[in-house]
């Protein structure tokens, strides 16, 4: 059901959820983020979201508020965000301007419930054409660290751009193909930026950190390097070039809402050299800017262009 | 490779890890923890633990290390409990005596990564005779709310005690099963109390809070109000009485090293009849305490034990 609304004479690309059930709810309670319908005003407060970026560390998602909000000339001399789900600490949410900032924890599930609640709080808001764009990091193969990867497909373990869902005890498989022109135009900005390197590229999604990328320092691990050594070649071969933990289904839930997606990740180290994340501290945070510097450059460019126009 | 020791002529019960290639690490990096074996002494720090609770919420598991200080008469005046991992914002994590407490996220994905670490951790700390619980909260099935399920079998989406995971792009099946004594003594130790109702039931761990568990209330919905009732009263019959989304690989992960484990979650709604977290915030809070009182209870009764015998 989507909220289309006529605004200058052109339909506005509308947020869709795919539920009948949400018309007959007297009020919503957004449980996860402590907001809900009936207790505020989700219009007034993110009626004007047009850019949502989300990432797994609540530490990651303020620092790049702070970021975006001197970036667009909207920080104030001591400024500061708060948290709008500061009564919970499962997600941290602030907003400047147009710009939502949201952390989603790690992991598909823990990415999955934010994503349900943020399409139903931009679909109560009545948001029009929202950019949505994942902010993380990722273990890279064949790339230097410190490389950048633009999500072409988001893949599963066997490299198939697809997601099984499991629902009503039956699997539901659901696409995770992105926006293409937006994957473009965000590899333009790396361009425009000259600061770091930046390709577009397969990225594998995984439901584990350690067996589950193939890595030989968990608890456990019943593989040797070479079966490590020959999986991470096959996934390359199949044009993966970063490996993280909730691609895929972030892909499928903004496609079946409506909702332009990109996926941004730094690739904090080159799997086929090594497991463990041995760089310095400071270099691991230089690396994570990244994502943020290049996301930040595109949305001023957007905002730019729609002042122009 | 177990650490067997022997003490008071008993061979104590020691922790696992099942990776050859460990040994052969000159150091080991606990990234989301921001702890390493040459960075910090573990033996020193972690020595004499013997229990373990973990549950999702970083705030929650602060609360209970507050509370089993005080249960166990080890609170100082105005004692504070630093955040062991405070150099990171991926997990949380503090001490109390024998007690460890650490947090974990949402979902199997963020459980696991804490775990592998976890597990790693107390093998280099060479830790003997440690019992894990998770205490967390859950969607009841047929309980009233507020009641605590002692998990006697995490079962998937079709009822089964098995995990699958993927390793090296091959699906890998691991039991799921808990130690059944340790949930009599748990069920035992709410008799004792007497201050609200227990239950041992199987708990349906699934990948998803919304479609994944029939709730109509998320940004996607594909059936029906029968459907779901359907679904949700099969699976009571099959004996489950709760659903979470961490106990299955929680179960599998302490069985393959050798750690006793609970999982003990309080039924915060009864999802035959609604799937909106519609409680006050205290009455919610009142419940998410259940758990943890059992499991100080517990601890305590333990440690007397101990000291008597």
């Amino acid at each position: 059901m989507p909220l289309g609304e006529e605004k200058n004479g052109a339909c506005d690309r509308s947020i869709y959820v795919n539920n009948p059930h949400l018309d007959s709810m007297t009020d919503d309670i957004l449980y996860h983020f402590n907001l809900g319908t009936s207790t505020h005003d989700l219009p007034a407060m993110f009626g004007d979201v047009k850019f949502v970026c989300v990432g797994g560390s609540p530490w990651r998602m303020k620092s790049f508020i702070e970021y975006i909000a001197k970036e667009l000339g909207l920080s104030e001399p001591n400024a500061d965000y708060p948290n709008i789900c500061a009564g919970t600490d499962r997600y941290a949410m602030y907003k400047v301007g147009p710009v939502l900032s949201v952390s989603h924890g790690m992991g598909i599930p823990s990415i999955s419930i934010m994503l349900h609640e943020l399409i139903k709080l931009l679909y109560h808001a009545r948001c029009t054409d929202v950019t949505v764009v994942r902010i993380g990091t990722s273990g890279g193969i064949g790339l230097k660290p410190g490389t950048v990867v633009v999500t072409k497909q988001s893949v599963d373990s066997v490299f198939q751009p697809r997601l099984e869902q499991i629902i009503l005890g039956k699997p539901v498989v659901r696409s995770t193909e992105l926006d293409g022109e937006l994957a473009e135009e965000l590899l333009q900005c790396s361009k425009d930026l000259a600061e770091f390197e930046t390709v577009i590229g397969n990225t594998m999604c995984t439901l584990d950190f350690y067996e589950g990328q193939a890595r030989l320092d968990g608890a456990f691990c019943s593989y040797s390097e070479e079966d490590k050594q020959s999986y991470l070649a096959e996934a390359y071969a199949a044009g993966v070039r970063n490996i993280e933990m909730e691609s895929s289904v972030f892909a499928a839930m903004c496609k079946l809402s409506n909702l332009r997606a990109a996926v941004v990740c730094v690739a904090l180290l080159h799997r086929l050299k090594g497991d463990q994340l041995t760089s310095s501290h400071d270099v691991l945070n230089s690396y994570q800017q990244r994502p943020q510097v290049l996301v930040g450059h595109y949305i001023k460019k957007k905002l730019n262009a729609s002042k122009k126009s």
